[in-house]
């Protein structure tokens, strides 16, 4: 499998008040535009990942609405799933192309979260999870602490560990003028921080966010960033169903298939952008996609292996959900656009010298849906 | 373009209000796998067509919520355009068949309307509109009653010719144990239902239904029946945005690109579905998808000609929308299961003999998407 990536860009996330979902899109999309020398009237589909348009905004025909506002009549569609509606889109993108029924396409992710309380943000989010979750008033970040509580409990993972991995994506961020949070915490400041969830704290939690991102796609070849993989898994919706608490089912299923496909090791993987909605979500990621043994990431990240300068590979370059902000729909797009712009040469201060294969993972809910991507340059 | 389809069921549709959405895709899907000879195991991806389970369910995690019902931990999602969502889903079923990335998928149509007041409902629905539309106050009826209007003024339609719509559409929904309302309706009945929106009266209108629709599609090929073309196009979200409101733009250029996929003329199709929301709806559809001159439809149907043992092409053997019930989200997948049934020559009572060729036309909202689909036995 090969895809082309021809253009990629998101907007600056953050608490955007003064801008709307269509103007944020069309931002997005006009600069990936610009960078793939594509016209509009050579996009043939758009594919739109939003999780809550709907419930937030009343709007439930976004392909069409976006499509107009990008002056572009074509077939266009809205992907939903949860969190990872950005990777959907994406991965709804590539079958697109690589149906032969596309030749170039237009993903774009989106979220107005700020324009709402947080309470009626953080309600209408628990749309991701089951009837029971949200009967027992189960919140994201209560969701995750039962789940940090267990791999503290299984592997002596510490609080200290976790906000090791805030202290490294806000540095990350420092570096990344598009981030929410352009600055950098101590590990005492994140410790100090407010308990969320307990054993989450505030600065383990990624935040709420206004943003978009857009992703050109085309069968059209070049020797520049393609898409070697491209794989989605299911695990139960509610914690209660599964096996074990300490991992992600979806997410080791999902990246053996990726892996697979694209004939690498998660060895080979240079750099990568993981869906660490919280601290330990970044952890298990490093386990379940294979870059360390369970149990043994935590240690792994607190030695700055996975920090800029570390021995990689070099985790969330853009700050990840936690630092460069968390628009739940654009974030599986986001993703894409940063590690291509790592492997093209382009992500500035930020750059990994000699970035030659990286991965996208991007969780919806508690872990319910996972997809993964492989980008690999030439 | 070819894609097999290895089996199709519906539920029964209409208020039904002690089933759930998942009790209702189960049985489905399970009729569809049976009929399809499938094990559940075989299926890699689910992609379900759905409206409005976020404002109206509370549920914004729809693909692994069913795929975990259906015990299939594989690829999911949510494709959604307003009331064409389920069109969208075969769509992006379709694709996902051509790309290679799987060989069995199970598209999955969904809603659950008739929990809440009409009143909600109706406001929900307003979600496919603008801004401008909903702040004015504006309906879908209200909407479409324009549209009427304006074709009435421009072609002399007469608003016995609409009622001439729904007459034909409950006899065939007579003669379909699955539909909503099983029995015919006199032309002195339509003319004389109370108004919704002038012209267009209560049996002018489709109902508030609940139901389930779902199709297996595979790449194996067998010499039953396969998809040959899928197209989608959309136009402006609202209708003052428009050069003309005597039919739809969008189905024009959809149905234009399915025909060249396929390779055929519409004098080909033997049989199709046409979105029938409101009576004028199918009048539109019958010109746009080039079954009969602009101006010329309404006559045509008065005559017969698209009722069963007329000259055809059949419209609407299921009852359509109209009288077969309309519940969002499933309607572009049932109209599919319909075709299907009929091309398999298992349509019963309703069967077209000898009918070979099939059509499907799925629109969102006003008219901002269409999706058509071209069905071919053999």
């Amino acid at each position: 499998m090969k895809v082309n990536i021809a253009g990629a860009a998101t907007t600056k996330f953050g608490e955007l008040w003064r801008r709307s979902p269509r103007d944020l899109i069309k931002e997005a999309a006009s600069n990936a535009l610009e960078q793939a020398k594509i016209k509009p009237s050579r996009v043939e589909a758009v594919f739109v990942g939003n999780m809550l348009s709907s419930a937030l905004g009343n709007q439930d025909h976004l392909g069409a609405f976006f499509a107009e506002e990008l002056g572009m009549p074509v077939a266009a569609m809205k992907i939903e799933g949860a969190c990872a509606s950005g990777g959907l889109a994406i991965h709804a993108g590539v079958m697109a192309i690589q149906s032969g029924l596309y030749e170039t396409v237009l993903v774009l992710g989106v979220e107005k979260m700020t324009d709402h309380s947080p309470e009626e943000v953080a309600q209408m989010l628990m749309g991701a999870g089951t009837d029971a979750e949200r009967e027992a008033g189960a919140t994201f970040p209560g969701l995750y602490a039962i789940m940090a509580r267990c791999h503290m409990q299984k592997y002596g993972t510490t609080e200290e560990e976790m906000a090791q991995v805030a202290v490294k994506n806000h540095y990350h961020a420092s570096l990344n003028s598009h981030a929410q949070f352009v600055f950098p915490v101590t590990l005492e400041k994140v410790m100090k921080s407010p308990k969320v969830a307990d054993p989450l704290k505030l600065l383990d939690c990624s935040p709420i966010t206004d943003g978009a991102a857009a992703v050109i796609l085309t069968k059209i070849k070049n020797n520049e960033v393609n898409i070697i993989a491209s794989a989605v898994a299911t695990d139960t919706l509610g914690l209660s169903e599964r096996e074990d608490l300490t991992g992600l089912k979806a997410v080791r299923v999902a990246s053996q298939k990726a892996y697979q496909m694209a004939g690498i090791s998660p060895k080979e993987i240079d750099v990568a952008e993981v869906h660490d909605c919280f601290t330990i979500a970044e952890i298990m990621a490093m386990e379940d996609l294979g870059f360390f043994e369970k149990g043994k990431a935590a240690r792994a990240i607190t030695s700055g292996k996975t920090k800029l300068g570390g021995s990689g590979p070099i985790i969330n370059t853009s700050g990840g959900l936690k630092a460069c902000g968390h628009p739940v729909g654009a974030t599986g797009v986001k993703q894409i656009v940063e590690i291509y712009n790592q492997l093209k040469g382009i992500a500035g201060r930020k750059q990994v010298e000699g970035a030659k294969i990286g991965l996208t993972h991007n969780v919806g809910g508690s872990g319910a849906t996972a997809v993964v991507h492989i980008l690999k340059k030439g």
